[in-house]
Formats: C-alpha cells, sequence, structure tokens
C-alpha cells in the first residue's frame, strides 16, 4: 500500500506531459498564424502593459482641501460706500472644499415680522376672494392675510415686510471687483494602499514661493494660489456675465501618480471647469438661472426683531480631488498574463479553422491532427491492435 | 551565418504548430463533454457579456450638485405670529448637497452671560459641596460657581442664562407646514472617460416644465422639483414623526449609463432612503434620538452682547449621485475572452478527467491520448527506432 | 440534406477531442515541471484566492454622517469671563461630516464701516503718493483713501474699523479646555450591491452603553464617543500645538466586511490622522500655517451697522467613511480560475522550452512532441502514405 502511493507520487513528480503537436510545413498557414499570434502578442504588450500599464495595481486617495480667499470687495450704492472683506463674502466661512463667493446682491434692510402686500405683478388679485386668508401660494412670501390691497392689487401677507423686490439685478454686478480675489488651495491625499502621502505644496513649493506666486497653467503650474478672474477664464466663462447672475465651477485637482518611479514625480494637475452659469452654452438657455441664494442677518433694535435679508449671487467653486496612484503589483500582472495566454488559445483556435475547414489539403491536415477511436463499431481487439501500429 | 538567421526566421514564419489531438468517439463522454464546454460557453456568453456586460469598460461621473428650497412656514407660539421663509429654515443657505430643514425648535430667547441654576432635575445638589467651584461637568451648561441654589437644588452656573429648557419638544412640530415645502435639485454629472456631460435638466426638462412639474415617481419621473412629503414617504417614513425629533433621509440620483445607446438614455432615477430618525425601526429603538443641532443669532442690546439660541429639529437630506457609465472597449472584452478561453480549459481537464479514470476503458483511451517515453530505461537506440516507428 | 445535418449534430455531440501528450519520463525535467506547477498552483490558491479573495466581488458604501458636539469652554480675556457652548465654537453648527472646532481666537469687537490706518508694520508708507487713492493692495484691510497717516506710517484704507491685530496670537490657547469636549458620532452605510445596510451603533451599542462609554482604542474600540483630546493624540499630533494656530485631522471609518461571514462581525474601525498642523512635521516646516479663517457676527447699534470679527483658529476634522464589502460571487471566482487556467499554459510554455532546447536529448523530445507534415515538397500519393503510416 504504502509503495503504492510512493510510486504514485514519484511517476507524478518524474513523469511531464507535454501536448504532441503537428509542424505544419505550409507557407499560407504559417505566415497567417504567425500573423495572428504576433498581433496579438503585440496587442499584450502595447496595449494592456505599456498603454494601459496591466502590471500595476491602482488605487485612489483619501484627500482633504482646505481653502482660503484673500481680498476685499468695495461697492458704493446710492452713495454708501462699503467694503467686503472674507468674513462678508464667503460662504461658508470656514474654508471648505466646495464654497460660494459673493459677487452680486440685492440687499432688503430693516425687514421686520408683519403685514404688507406681495410685489406687484406676482400674485395678483382684483378683491379678497382671490387672497384666501390662512392659506399660502407655494412661491409667494408668506401667509395671506385675506386682503386684497388696492394700490399694488396683490394680496397681503403677513410676512418679514417689507418684501424682497428682485426683480432687477444689479448690472454690471457689485462686487465685479472679486475678479481679483485669490484663492490658496491646501491639498493632502494619502494613499492607503501604496503608504504615500502628499501634499500640493509639493518639493520646491515653500512659503517664500507661494507668498509671491501666482498660478499660471504655462509658468507657474504647481503654485497653489489661483486669482479668481484667470479661473473663470480657464473654465471658459465670462467673469462678467458669470459674476451677475452667479455659477458654478469645478476646480479639479488630478493626482495621476506613477509611483514606479521617483515620488517628486507625483505632482497634481490643475484644471477648470465651468458646471453652470454661462448663458452662451446651449444647455443654459433652457433653464438659465444662475446660481443663488438667500441669506439673513438678525438683529434686534429697540427690542424688535429684525433682519437683513441679502440675495446673494456668486460663483461657486467645487474643489474635486481625482486621485489615481498606480504601482507594481504581481497578482494584476498574472492576471494580464494569464488572460493573455488565453487569448492565444484564441489565435490558436482562428489558426485550426482555417487549417481544417478552408485550406484545399485540410483533410490532409484533418488526419494528421486528430486520431479517431471508433469504439462504438470497433472490437477490443482491433483497437488494440490500432494502438500497436500507433505505437 | 545571416543565412542561418534567414532560415530560422523562414521556418519560423512559414511553420505553424497546432496540437494533435485524439478524437473519442464515445457517446457518454462526448455528450457528457460537449454539454459540459456548452455550459461553460453559454456561461461566458449569456453571463459574462449580456447580463454583467464584461465588455465594456466603466467609469464613475464628477458630479456637482445644487440644491433651492421653496415655501414659507407659519407658527404661532403663544401668541407671537411668525412666518419662515428659507433664509431663516434651511441650514445652511448656501445650496448645499447636505442641508438641514428645520421642522420644530426649542428657542430661548434673550440669553445674556451670568451665573444661574441649572435645570431642575439634572445636576442635582444638596449642598455647595456638590457644586466644586471652577470645574465642569460633562453635560453641564457651564463653569459651576460653587454654589448650590435652594430653589431648584441644581448647581448654579457660569454660562448664557437664562438655561435652555428642552424638556418639552412642541408636539404637533411648530413647522409641520414643511411638509408642502419644495425642493429642486439641479445635478450636472462628468465622465471624463468617456467625455461625457449631462444635466437632470435632460431632453425635455425646460423652464416652462420646471415651472410647473412636481415630482412623481410614475408620471414625473424626471421633474427635478420634490415636495418634501412625497420625499419622506417615499423613503417610508411618517413625516410626522420625522418632523418632531428630527431625521435624515438620502436622495439618491442614479447615473446608470450605457453610452453604447443614444446619449439621451442617460438619465438619473431618483429614490430616497430613510437614513436614521424612524422610531418604528427595531434600530433606532436602541438608540432613538433624531437629529437636532444648536444654533445661536447673537446680538447687541444696550450695549449687552446677548443671544437667541434655537435647539433645531430638522430633517437632513444627504443628495448622493451614484454613477456607472459603460461603454464597449476592446481591453475587458479581450479579458473576458480570453479568460473565457481559460475556462474552457477547465472543462477539458474536466472530461479528461473522466475519460481517464472514470470510464472502463480508461486504460485504451490513455493509451491512445499519451505517448510514453522510458528515456531512464532505453538506450538512444531503441529510442531511435521507436522514433521511426511513430514517423 | 436533413440527415445531413442529423449527421453533423450526432458526430459533435458524440464525438470528443483531447489533446494527445507526451509522457516524458525525465527526473529532471519531470521535477523541474511540477515545481513549476505547483508553485502556480500555490499562488493561485494561496494568493488569488485566500489572500486577495479573487472569489469575491467587492461594493463600496453609499454612507451618511452626523456629528454632534458636548462641552463647554471658559475663557477669561482681560477680566471678562465668558462661557462657550456648541452654538458657539462649532463651524458650521448643523453636524456635518467636517467640522471645525474652535480652539484659540483673537476678536475684534465693535467694527464698523470707516476709514482707518492699515497696521503699522504692514503696508508702510512715507508720503501719501505711496497710498494710490481707490486701489486696492492685495493682502490689505480695504480701498486706500489716498492718505499716508503719519502716526502709523501706514496708508489709511476705508474698511471696518479699527483693523483687526492679528500678530499676537494667544498662548496658551484660550479654549485650551477643548481637549475635554466629546464628540458623537453616528455613521451609516449602505452596500447596495449586496443590500446590506449597517449602523456604526452595532449590536451591542445601546443608548445604556453610550451614555457612559468614551472610545478607547483597546478598551472601547465600538464607542462612538470621542474624546477631542484623545483623537488629537492617537493622530499623532500635540493638542497644545494643534490648538494654538489650528490644524487638520481625519477620522477614518473603516468598513471592511466580509459577507460570507456573520453581518455581526461587519464592524466599524476607527483611525486617526493628522492631515496638517503640527510644526514638528518636516512637511509643515516648509509651509507652517495651522488652521484658521474669519467670522463675523453682524449686529446693529444706535442704528450704526457693526460686526464683531473672530479670527478663529480651530481644529478641523474631517470624518471619511472607507468601505469595502466583500461577497463571493460567480464571476470573480470565474476569471480567477480561468486566469489561473491561462497562466498554467505558461507553466507549460517555460518546461517546454527546458524540454525542447537546454535537455542534452533535446532532438529526442523535439521529435516525441512534433509531427512533421512537410507538405511543400511531398506529393499527395505520399502524403497519403505518411497517413497511412500514421494510422
Amino acid at each position: 500500500m504504502k509503495s503504492q502511493i510512493t510510486n504514485a507520487l514519484s511517476d507524478f513528480f518524474f513523469e511531464y506531459e507535454t501536448p504532441r503537436q503537428v509542424l505544419v510545413r505550409n507557407r499560407r498557414v504559417g505566415v497567417v498564424c504567425r500573423l495572428i499570434q504576433l498581433g496579438v502578442l503585440a496587442y499584450i504588450i502595447g496595449w494592456v502593459f505599456i498603454y494601459e500599464k496591466g502590471y500595476q495595481s491602482t488605487d485612489t486617495a483619501v484627500s482633504s482641501v482646505f481653502t482660503k480667499m484673500k481680498g476685499v470687495g468695495y461697492t458704493n450704492v446710492s452713495g454708501r460706500e462699503t467694503v467686503w472683506d472674507v468674513a462678508d463674502y464667503v460662504f461658508p466661512s470656514q474654508g471648505d472644499a466646495s464654497f460660494v463667493v459673493m459677487t452680486n446682491f440685492i440687499i432688503t434692510e430693516g425687514q421686520k415680522m408683519g403685514t404688507c402686500p406681495e410685489l406687484p405683478g406676482k400674485h395678483t388679485c382684483s378683491s379678497n376672494a382671490d387672497c384666501k386668508g390662512g392659506s399660502f401660494k407655494r412661491t409667494g412670501h408668506g401667509q395671506m392675510t385675506g386682503v386684497c390691497v388696492n394700490a399694488t392689487k396683490t394680496c397681503e401677507v403677513l410676512t418679514w415686510c417689507p418684501v424682497e423686490d428682485d426683480t432687477y439685478i444689479p448690472d454690471p454686478p457689485l462686487l465685479i471687483s472679486a475678479e481679483n480675489y485669490t484663492l490658496f488651495i491646501k491639498n493632502s491625499v494619502n494613499f492607503p494602499l501604496f503608504g504615500v502621502k502628499r501634499s500640493n505644496l509639493v518639493e520646491g513649493i515653500d512659503g517664500l514661493y507661494i507668498s509671491k506666486c501666482l498660478y499660471d497653467p504655462a509658468d507657474a503650474p504647481l503654485c497653489p494660489i489661483f486669482k479668481l478672474g484667470d479661473i473663470v477664464k480657464l473654465s471658459g466663462f465670462s467673469f462678467e456675465k458669470i459674476a451677475k447672475e452667479g455659477g458654478a465651477i469645478g476646480i479639479v485637482v488630478d493626482w495621476t501618480c506613477n509611483l514606479d518611479v521617483h515620488i517628486k514625480h507625483c505632482k497634481p494637475e490643475y484644471s477648470f471647469h465651468g458646471l453652470y452659469g454661462n448663458a452662451n452654452e446651449m444647455d443654459e438657455v433652457r433653464t438659465s438661472m444662475g446660481y443663488n441664494f438667500r441669506y439673513a442677518k438678525h438683529y434686534i433694535e429697540n427690542g424688535v426683531s429684525k433682519r437683513t435679508l441679502l440675495k446673494v449671487f456668486g460663483i461657486r467653486f467645487d474643489i474635486i480631488v481625482k486621485s489615481l496612484a498606480r504601482k507594481f503589483d504581481i497578482i494584476p500582472t498574472l492576471t494580464a498574463i494569464g488572460s493573455g495566454v488565453g487569448i492565444f488559445g484564441v489565435a490558436t483556435v482562428v489558426c485550426d479553422l482555417v487549417l481544417l475547414y478552408l485550406l484545399p489539403k485540410r483533410e490532409f491536415y484533418k488526419n494528421m491532427k486528430f486520431k479517431y477511436t471508433d469504439t462504438e463499431v470497433q472490437n477490443p481487439d482491433s483497437e488494440a491492435g490500432s494502438m500497436e501500429t500507433e505505437r
């Protein structure tokens, strides 16, 4: 019993089977098949390995973005001079990856709770019957009191009074000077799979350089300080248009890194994409609306709750970090090779089809390639005989 | 030398090797093997290619979301009528993808810095010794002064006074009318790999349509205007319950696009998922807590810093963009085919096992399939002889 | 015709081809090849299947995070005692996944619009000519009036006056007590592909437990209540340093779940990573800057718009949910097997190279493996003859 197992094992280890093959000496078939095989080989090496880098595994990053605006704006509305600084024009204030820079606004000061008529032209009424007391209109400003005000021909509502009048949007935008604001982006990325941590303040981008530089796609592609006007221009939008009614711009920080080369080549690339807000685009004509939101500052005057309502038109910046690191890995390499060998098998199948079904001498090749075992009709003896012949 | 290389090259190009095979004519083996092979083929074609679309490469989108609420709420707390508009009930105000709509609140007005006792029932004390001056309690409201107030039997603290009393949560929720607010979602997606940019305002969803439509899963599945009440109902929650103590709802915008067909079929699908906040769920019973946060409006009255504290109960909406675009690509196609050929090899291995180990005539087939080279025992001459016989 | 098809079909189904192979009885080749094959097998089973779990498909989660801070801070700036609670020190207030906890600040109270000189030392001037009226300096506080103020030797600007003086950062940080604040994280994840929904309040983490527990990597790794001081320490930063000038810390909630085992093993793991803000790090020396932003509270006093400006230094917490669920799936299993069979093919190729080119008896093995068809030189008759011999 023991010796049987030993025999089986030694048989297994000292034997080696390899397929028997027919070597077809035929110019046409040979050239066709070799070309197919070379094509498959070129595809596997050139495309899968070199172009798509199939020998590398990939990882995306965990990233953190911190932004900081600098610059002041100045408005002069009916003689009242105001200066706007970062605490006033950035929403939210804490330096998020997505934020809005106010470029235009409609201010309604001193609103207090009370009753006043809706704006002329909207929610018009001809009699009190049109203004059902206690009910709301979806786009109205408050709860209707049931009175139709004669002077404006609109329903009276309980709301913050006076009601905001946003029919006229200031043009040119009040804070067109936002063009000169600068944006500082701090971005750190972490590829956990490869244990690599990078910041957009790469080698050579130190405090001294940052204090003087300004991003330029050609001259200073790694400077993390951006002028808003440049960002908008690079995104293909017009600053004046987007500043008036607002819009959204995506700032993509692209970390595509090949970690098989030195880490210092792993640098961010910035690109700018208009998301919406420019009326030039076909899409926007359909549903032009810009980007705006309402923001209230509450205060108490003489014991009365009041608020200043701002309809803010602004540019929303979304900082989107795209990351893809690649590094040599044995698993995808072997998977690609294994898959390539499989595709090689396809080449053989194609050549065999040519050989066995298209060539004039196909019958000959068929006989060369195949050995028949007609066990259904033959008796064991003749089989043994054919075996004898074979050996 | 040169001719040697030429010979080797011509040999290489004009020759073609193909495996020699045994054609076993045996009903049982034939049927079994063909069925296995057909199964593998069906699997590769049906599952990998048709069902899982293994011939396509995939990409996820870079997306941007902008939201806008509309509607007004009305509260009448002890005779004081107040109207709440977008600037008051949405946090944050700038239209982010994640925001909170206030549905209930506990207001504490006119808080100013000073000393006052903690709420009765919490942080109770029997003597000054229980209230160590200068220290804090984790869930307390401020710094203890070292005094135990007799009237309330609680420690006196330095804090914003009076202390908020949040034992009673208004029921029904004060802003139950939030059910009628509408939410407008603007979402643009960008598949950088395929160079495709889409907005949720697809073909046919123009300004006119938007001004009138309201999302409905059956009748208006592409309308980007949603009634809050509908969203909550579709998420499986009860508006009244979630409005009272707050909760969170995920709005998934699903862009699953097959870019091999016309781009106009690449449309968003909206779905709504209750994340937490409904006491009906088993999970929530364990740790029922709703969703609330505190928010202060600061002001100065007669030179004294004061604040109005709001404990806001609200529904948090997280708009989650899921995207997956697929397009024909030669790499995954060939990888799938290569892998399929490999699996075909598995079929052959299985059939060979049947043929060589299970069939009664296995010895016969073994002899047909294998040629033995007993080089260890034979001398070169006899080998040459066996070769002769072979040819 | 019909019978022809039937014949072809029966031929197809009752026949089965299997490659003919040479069984080489050679110790050296046998051992080498078997070892290569066993190595490939071990790699496929050990690495691809067991280590990399190639038989599973993977999915990442849709997740929602809600945070809540607790604790009060106390400051005593020149005799003025103030208590800071959640509504005052967390930005934004609504419990987002990314938020800032104020740990230090520079307060400038009672600013109003007017003209005042810039801070001494910055934007210095020697005469009015250095301060061009109506223009701005990028890092200035407002619009220059054209006057050079003698007392400070700086340009006069129209801005919120008095100008903030941030040359001295309070040390030790005013709100160093932030160390004792606690952070509660509520996180729900949803793996849509597998239909699995989990919350970080897993089995056993109920209301009672939460009310008493505090996260500890060893003793309470599932408690969702974290002390800020612990978080900072675990991230490798020093609380005192980061509190002074601010910084950023990433809290990673890692959901790596094997769904082939019971769902209760799918638990979150918390880890803490210093993103930036600690001057000890090499990186930070280059561009030390901490984390700060400006925040204004507006109010009206005696009819005059005023604001309190806070330069907030704080710790930004980014809660990053990393998720990867794995479950057995037939597709990746078969792809891995197919690919493995392909790699087996590589083993055969390598062994054949050894057999046919390196061994001394290579010519003998070449003749065993290959059958030549010299069709170019032979005439059909002799071919037939060779065929006869073959059979």
